[in-house]
């Protein structure tokens, strides 16, 4: 096996497939699959299979000249690549609707992330629970941001606020953010953002319509 | 100004970076700015404001040498462009969380987008109201999409169904869908399928964090 060569040089939009290729490989590891082809992995993905090839090669030689991968070996090494052989806990702003679902939503766990805190900053919500977790007041985020040595933090509280909770969550040594409001965040080099808009996602679609 | 060329020209990754001017553009349009220069849009936007021009220059001269870009003029383009200048209906699959938490987001109207249909498989479910939404059963779904017209569609339901809700969306005549469910669908080439799933951007992140 070819050493792996060194991260800074992985162009991010390879960083990008990488989790994609990780959801497949769960569910083919579900499935019983113990090994694949590269062209039939590329059929599940909707991604050319030199695509998948060239990607993985950034990292060492997953697979044999005419087995294919196998299945629990390329997902382990994509985990320790993505490290995501720890959990990592999660603090999540803003317990609206949307905060809600997310506290609820079970496809975290399995998958590496622990929401462990919840903030928001109506006096109605704080010291309610959900899912077991107690809302806790927005003027406590850097204390207890810092207190769980939490790195990562999902925004959801409207437009408006987003660049202030950023602002704390930033100050509070969180370096990753899931920013679900719909507006481009301002952060130091060293914080990385990734945007959930539905309404951009849609408007992209709309181009190609009739 | 120049003729726009021929929209099978521009590369998707350029169709995918007008919603963004877009909703910079709007947030503009709210603060009462008129005009705004490339490297101002750029800042804001967190993109070169060589990359703005040019992927501007795919669709005609939108901007004066030195007065910069007219707000309300780039944002009319841009709606334009994208085909916002009328209201689409979007149909709903799935009525869990997730699903009452995008009936409820306040962000789609103004952006071009009316969640007009809601379905759902559970009979508990069914005949119940979301902001005034009688949620549908799954088996009419393509019966009403058809009568309805709609060619979008936003999929909220477990990863187990997706595929098989997809395939009824597209014999509906869906040809656009924003699809929640973490699996990559299988879709004819001239259906559009945007994901959203908050698992594989976090685990894109981790890749860089300690």
């Amino acid at each position: 096996m070819m050493p792996p060569k060194n991260k800074i040089e992985v162009p991010d939009i390879v960083v990008s497939r990488l989790p994609l290729y990780l959801r497949a490989l769960n569910f083919l590891a579900e499935e019983g699959v113990e090994t694949i082809s590269s062209a039939e992995l590329a059929q599940r993905l909707g991604i050319s299979s030199a695509q998948i090839r060239k990607d993985l090669s950034f990292f060492g030689e997953f697979g044999k000249q005419g087995t294919g991968y196998n299945v629990e070996f390329l997902r382990k090494k994509i985990k320790e690549i993505l490290n995501l052989t720890r959990i990592w806990d999660v603090a999540l702003v803003g317990a609206g609707d949307l905060g809600h679902a997310l506290v609820h939503y079970g496809g975290f766990l399995g998958q590496g992330f622990r929401i462990s805190l919840v903030f928001d900053n109506n006096p109605q919500k704080i010291g309610q629970e959900i899912a077991g977790l107690i809302i806790q007041p927005a003027s406590r985020m850097k204390e207890l941001i810092r207190q769980h040595g939490i790195q990562i933090a999902i925004i959801a509280v409207p437009a408006s606020a987003a660049q202030k909770v950023t602002d704390e969550l930033v100050a509070a040594g969180v370096r990753a953010i899931l920013n679900y409001a719909p507006i481009t965040l301002k952060v130091p080099p060293d914080v990385h953002v990734q945007y959930i808009d539905p309404v951009t996602r849609l408007q992209h679609m709309t181009y190609y319509l009739k």
